[in-house]
C-alpha cells in the first residue's frame, strides 16, 4: 500500500481507496484521473485478543465477520450498518458508520481503539493504540469519518464487546407520527437506552410487506416502532414492560414482543429490507441522511411531507428514532428529464431543515461527493478552513481522494498547497 | 477571550490558559515570559436542555456543579476526576479527564458535543455541534485532550446522562493482588460492567485508615477491590450476586455490601482521600499516571514493587482498576538533596514499563510539562511529527501553552513554524 502511494506521490495522481463501494455518499467514487485502490483482497483477521477484548483486522475484513469471528466466544462488534454483510470495516472507518446499535454503543469512531495508516504521502505511522485512550492529539479520532482524505488504513484494532445476556424486540403500531415520537422521547427520558429503537412510516411499512411479507407489521399504522431491549435477563423482563406501558400511554394499538431468535429476526427482517423494498415502490429512489435533536421528530416528519408535496415526490422514512438520525427515501423515475435534479434540490431542502432545527447533514453516510456542497449549511467559513488546515497537514499535494467532504476546492488552492508543502518541509524533526 | 488572546499575537506573547489549577501533570502552569489567562471567574451555566440531554457550560464552572445543576432533575455529569469539586471543566477539556465511572461510560472526550474556542490566534471556531456525531473531521475530539495548545474553549456542550434507579458498592478483601487482578478480569468477562471498580493495595489501605478512619477497610488486606454497581433495581441485585460469587471464587475473605447512600459514601470516602491521605505517609509524594491492559495487571504491580525496592521509595498503589488505570504514589522526602530527581526517574522507569506491556503513559493526568519526554517511549518520530503538524495549524505562531506535551521543541523550530505560517497564509479560502 506504502509503496502504491508513494508512486502515485512520485506522478502527483490523485488515488482513493475503495472497498466494498457500499458507500452511500459517493466517498469512494473514482474520478477519471486517479487510481483506485481497492483493498477488497486485504482480508485477513490479524489477531484476536478476547482477554483484552480487542481484534485486529485489515480494512478489506466485512463487517458481519468480525462478529463472526468473536460470537462463538460470547462476543461481539457493535456498528452494524444495513449493508453489515457487505461493506469493508476499512470503509466503516472512512465513514464513521453507523447502524441500528448505535443508539446504545456509539457509532464506529467509539469502537475504534488504533490505526495503521498509510499517510497521502506514503509514510506508515501508527495512531492510537491496544488501550481506549491514548495522550497527545487524538489522530485515530480525527482520521475515521474522514473518507480516506488523510490516508489509508490498513490495520484496524477494534474493540468486541460482550454479547448481551436476553434480548427483546418490541413492534409497537401507532395512528399518528406524533405518538411515535412522543414515546420515542418518553423512552430516553425514563432512562432507558435501548440497544436500538427505529421508526418506519407507513409507506415504508407497506413496501417491505409486499416484498419480504413479514406478516407482522400492521399495514394500517401511521407508524411502527422498533425497539430492542438488551442486558441481562431481569433487566429485559423490566425494560421491557416499561417500554410496552409508555407505548400504551401514548396510544400504540397494539405491542408484539419477540424474544427467541427466530421470531427477533422477523420483526428485523422488515427494517432490513427496508431500502430495497423501496425499490419495488418507484424505478429509483435517493436516499437521505439527516440528523435531529430527539425532540423535533413530529415536526421535522411533518415539515418533510410538506416538501414533498411541494415537489411532488412521495417519500418512504426509516430512520434510527433514537438518536434522531433520518433516512428519507425519495421515491422518483430517473427517466424523466430533471428528475434527479429536482431530487436533489428537494434532499437538500431537508438537510437545510435538519440543521435549521440543530441537526446535522450527516448522521452515518459522510459526506462524500454527495453533500459536499451543504456543508457551508452548517459550518461557517472558519469551521471549514479549519479542517482543510488539518487536510493540508495529512495531505498536502491533495492527492488523497480529492473532490470529497469539502465544498469545491479550486485548482489554484491546490496548487498552492504543492508549494505550500516544500516551505512545510523545512521545519526540522524533534 | 479573543481580544486577550489577539493582543497576545499582536505582541507575540505566549499564553496559558488556567482553570482551577488542579491538574496533575503541569498542563496549566505558566512559564515566566507567558500571559496566563484564568478561566475562573467564567462560570455560568448558560442553558440546560434536559429533554435533549446536554448542558452548555463555560469554562470555569467547576465539575461538580454541572451534576448539582440537573441532579434534581435526574441527571448527572458522568465524569468525576477525584478533584471535582474545584477542578473546571475547561480544565477536564484540556486534559480529557477521566474519574472513577469512566471505566462504564468513558472519559470527558466522551461527553464533549460541541466546543466554542478560541483559536491561539483569537478567532472565534464552532467546534461540534449539540448531537453526538457531526460530519467532517472531528475537531471536537481533537481539542479534548489538547491541552491549551488547540486554544481556549469559552463555551463547553456537555453530554447529561440519566441517573441509574439504583446502586451498590461492594468492598472485597484479599490476601493476593494477583487474587484481586484476576477477579477484576473475571468481573469483566462475565460482561460485568461496574460503575467503577478500583483497587487500593496495604499502603494506601492503611494510609486512608489512619487518616480518615473509614472503619470498613481491612488494615491487613493486602488489596481492597471497591466495586460499583449501577442500573436497575433487579439488574444490581442480579449483578451484585454475580460480582460478589467471583470475588469468593478468586479468594476474597469478605465482602461488604451498601446499597444506601450513607453507607455507599462511606465506602468511597477512603479511596476519594488516598491521595491526600498519602500526604500524611510522608513529606512529599509523586503522583504518577499510567495504563496498561487489564490482563498484565498483577505482573506489573509485582515490577513496580521491584522497582520500588530498586530505587529505595515505597509506593503506595491506587487505581482504575477496571480500565488498567494505575496511579502508582511514590512516597519521598523532598528536603534530602537529590531525591526528586531519583524519584522522576523512578516514575520514567514506571511509564517505561507500562509502555512495554502495550499500555500508556497517561491515562487521565495529560502530558503537560511533567510526562513530555516520555512521548519518544510511546509514539514514533513520524507519529509525534504528525501531531506538530496538526498543532501547527491550530497554534501556528506556537504561542498557545508552548513547552507542553511535545518533548523539547527548540527555538529554531518555533521561529520557522512563524516563518512557514506566513505562506500558508497564501492559500485560499474556499
Amino acid at each position: 500500500m506504502a509503496a502504491v502511494v508513494k508512486i502515485c506521490n512520485q506522478y502527483s495522481v490523485p488515488f482513493i481507496a475503495r472497498g466494498s463501494g457500499t458507500g452511500l455518499s459517493g466517498g469512494a467514487l473514482p474520478s477519471e484521473d486517479s487510481v483506485l485502490i481497492v483493498t477488497s483482497l486485504m482480508r485477513q483477521i490479524l489477531s484476536v485478543d478476547l482477554d483484552n477484548q480487542r481484534i485486529i483486522v485489515q480494512p478489506g475484513v466485512i463487517n458481519s465477520w468480525v462478529t463472526q469471528t468473536v460470537s462463538g466466544a460470547g462476543f461481539y462488534y457493535a456498528p452494524d450498518p444495513s449493508s453489515q454483510i457487505i461493506c469493508s470495516i476499512g470503509g466503516n472507518v472512512a465513514e464513521n458508520s453507523g447502524g441500528v446499535h448505535c443508539l446504545k454503543y456509539g457509532v464506529t469512531t467509539n469502537h475504534v481503539l488504533g490505526l495503521k495508516i498509510v499517510t497521502p504521502e506514503g509514510e506508515i505511522v501508527d495512531l492510537g493504540g491496544q488501550i481506549p485512550e491514548s495522550p497527545g492529539y487524538d489522530l485515530t479520532g480525527i482520521f475515521v469519518g474522514s473518507e480516506g482524505t488523510l490516508g489509508i488504513a490498513t490495520e484496524i484494532t477494534l474493540r468486541i464487546l460482550k454479547s448481551a445476556e436476553s434480548i427483546c424486540v418490541l413492534l409497537a403500531d401507532f395512528t399518528s407520527v406524533e405518538a411515535a415520537g412522543a414515546t420515542v422521547s418518553d423512552i430516553i427520558s425514563a432512562g432507558i437506552i435501548p440497544g436500538g429503537m427505529e421508526m418506519m412510516d407507513n409507506v415504508s411499512i407497506n413496501a417491505v410487506e409486499d416484498v419480504v411479507a413479514t406478516n407482522c407489521y400492521p399495514r394500517d399504522a401511521t407508524a411502527i416502532l422498533l425497539v430492542e431491549i438488551d442486558g441481562l435477563e431481569v433487566e429485559v423482563a423490566v425494560n421491557k414492560q416499561r417500554v410496552i406501558d409508555i407505548c400504551k400511554q401514548n396510544g400504540a394499538r397494539s405491542v408484539t414482543s419477540a424474544s427467541d431468535p427466530e421470531m427477533r429476526l422477523k420483526l428485523w427482517k422488515g427494517r432490513k429490507a427496508a431500502f430495497a423494498a423501496a425499490g419495488h415502490l418507484s424505478p429509483d429512489y435517493y436516499v437521505q441522511d439527516g440528523v435531529i435533536p430527539r425532540t423535533q421528530l413530529p415536526y421535522v416528519l411533518q415539515e418533510i411531507e410538506v416538501l414533498s408535496q411541494k415537489f411532488g415526490y412521495p417519500i418512504a422514512n426509516v430512520f434510527h428514532a433514537g438518536d434522531g438520525n433520518l433516512h428519507p427515501l425519495i421515491l422518483f423515475d430517473n427517466a424523466i428529464p430533471g428528475a434527479l435534479e429536482k431530487v436533489e434540490e428537494l434532499g437538500g431542502e431537508i438537510l437545510k431543515l435538519c440543521v435549521r432545527v440543530g441537526g446535522s447533514i450527516s448522521g452515518e453516510h459522510g459526506i462524500g461527493a454527495d453533500k459536499k456542497c451543504y456543508m457551508p449549511d452548517m459550518f461557517s467559513d472558519a469551521d471549514l478552513e479549519t479542517m482543510q488546515w488539518v487536510r493540508q497537514v495529512f495531505n498536502p499535494q491533495g492527492l488523497a481522494n480529492p473532490g470529497k467532504i469539502f465544498p469545491t476546492p479550486r485548482t489554484c488552492g491546490e496548487a498552492a498547497n504543492v508549494a505550500n508543502h516544500k516551505q512545510l518541509e523545512g521545519v526540522e524533526r524533534f
